[in-house]
């Protein structure tokens, strides 16, 4: 139940996250709003393609489109009104990719695969939307700055399986990994914390 | 049976945009086919893996692919003997994308599902060909264009929700949304109609 | 058996040439193994979702992630301690390009579907891990070069399907594809090797 209210979340942020995207495009409001979808949606719909769970997520609950209009929608009026702090965009990103990727991670593992696999699992539902996003609107991908960004979802997974290791209850585990993943991103973006980067030679 | 063959329209006029996407690229001929191939079975595959339809329609029957093949080579010959009209992209796209949106949401409604899940659906099997198009020529995908776009797919699928929900023929319905879908986009590149758009601030 | 062994190949290859596409990008060394591990398990991927099979190959087998993981370190290391030759980035493409399209038209024929199809599936295979990762790193994509590139794909999986149709044993006809795959690739970027372009009008 929990886990279902932090999927309604996680796509309202990412299609908050794909409006501020277009902002500095030309396309109508109804075509950001079908940005603002591909973006909310996309992690999860590999998800579950990968995952092999049908039907998909958003095809069997209308309430995911609602949430994603409704927020598409508040965020365009919000620019009408006003200007959007700078960090907004990546603080939105920030959080669905928290969202996501714990979603990723635990649902791999709910299906009997090994931990290894949730990783990956996990961030490649968190990071696909942002990827997606960033190409369709024509916008270098985030995933290619030089601060934590998949490093973050890496981070924020392997802290939740490890407190799932050591006992502790799923969703205590799940919280405590979307707080790890949103605080490295934006930590990252914040100080331009980053590992070291191959660009030496 | 008319759906057939409407599908059939659909990847060759997409496969007929996906060559002149390539007019002025350096790729061979035969990885031009590879592109127009990609360009028309996009958004039906994204359709039939997210509606869980196996196998895929173009791996069962092999009438599509030749389809594809014939169209990319004749448009290809044309190009040799003259140049392509300017508009002849964007008219062979908004076919295609009107084919496409409209297939993508009968067939969603034809598996069960509610009719605003049709509109997402059909509007992203409308756009997912020509954004991948797009992407792999590296083009600016035409979705960020101002004029009408998704908003054309998004219109026409709502006509023809609204004509079945009238009790008009299903075969009748469908017939008019790509009349208006192609008539949306059409009008919209013409005469550069479209929505408002995000940029005013 | 020699099946599964060239398919761990094909991840380790283009795993290398994820991390050698990320060099001049700004990524951090643990963003970096994300990205060679999209390119590396992209083209499966996609041909194990339009087969229908499940699980996907990297899912149920950690083998393939520690691999990847094992190949892009050792590529980065050897990064550290050394220049690459500028060919290497190449080299490694068109071994992942060869063992992948080979992989994907001989799935395809096991699954009781066409010659045709396995074409088309193959190169689909093959190309997808490096257009994935060419996109998602920023780069043009290989595939739009005026040297042969899809067209390699295909010729190799001809010649696989011809060799089959002749009585030759499946091994040494899958051997001689990537032989050809990888052959007319190197030919074509060595020797700027390329059919005609539509480039002429």
């Amino acid at each position: 139940m929990l886990l279902y209210y932090l999927d309604l979340a996680g796509v309202a942020v990412f299609a908050a996250s794909g409006i501020l995207a277009t902002r500095d495009r030309e396309l109508d409001w109804l075509g950001a709003i079908v940005v603002a979808t591909l973006t909310a949606i996309g992690g999860g719909t590999l998800r579950d393609l990968l995952l092999d769970r049908h039907p998909i997520f958003w095809v069997v609950d209308t309430t995911y489109l609602l949430v994603i209009v409704a927020s598409a929608v508040a965020t365009m009026l919000y620019l009408q009104w006003r200007r959007a702090p700078g960090f907004a965009f990546q603080v939105a990103d920030a959080l669905g990719l928290a969202l996501f990727a714990l979603s990723g991670a635990s649902l791999t593992l709910a299906a009997g695969f090994a931990p290894l696999i949730a990783v990956l699992m996990g961030t490649m539902t968190g990071v696909t939307g942002g990827i997606l996003r960033d190409i369709i609107t024509a916008h270098v991908p985030l995933i290619l700055r030089r601060e934590i960004y998949a490093t973050a979802a890496i981070g924020g997974i392997c802290g939740y399986l490890l407190l799932l290791w050591l006992g502790v209850p799923e969703e205590t585990a799940f919280v405590v990994g979307i707080v790890l993943v949103a605080g490295l991103r934006v930590l990252g973006f914040r100080w331009g914390l980053h590992l070291p980067t191959l660009k030496g030679r």
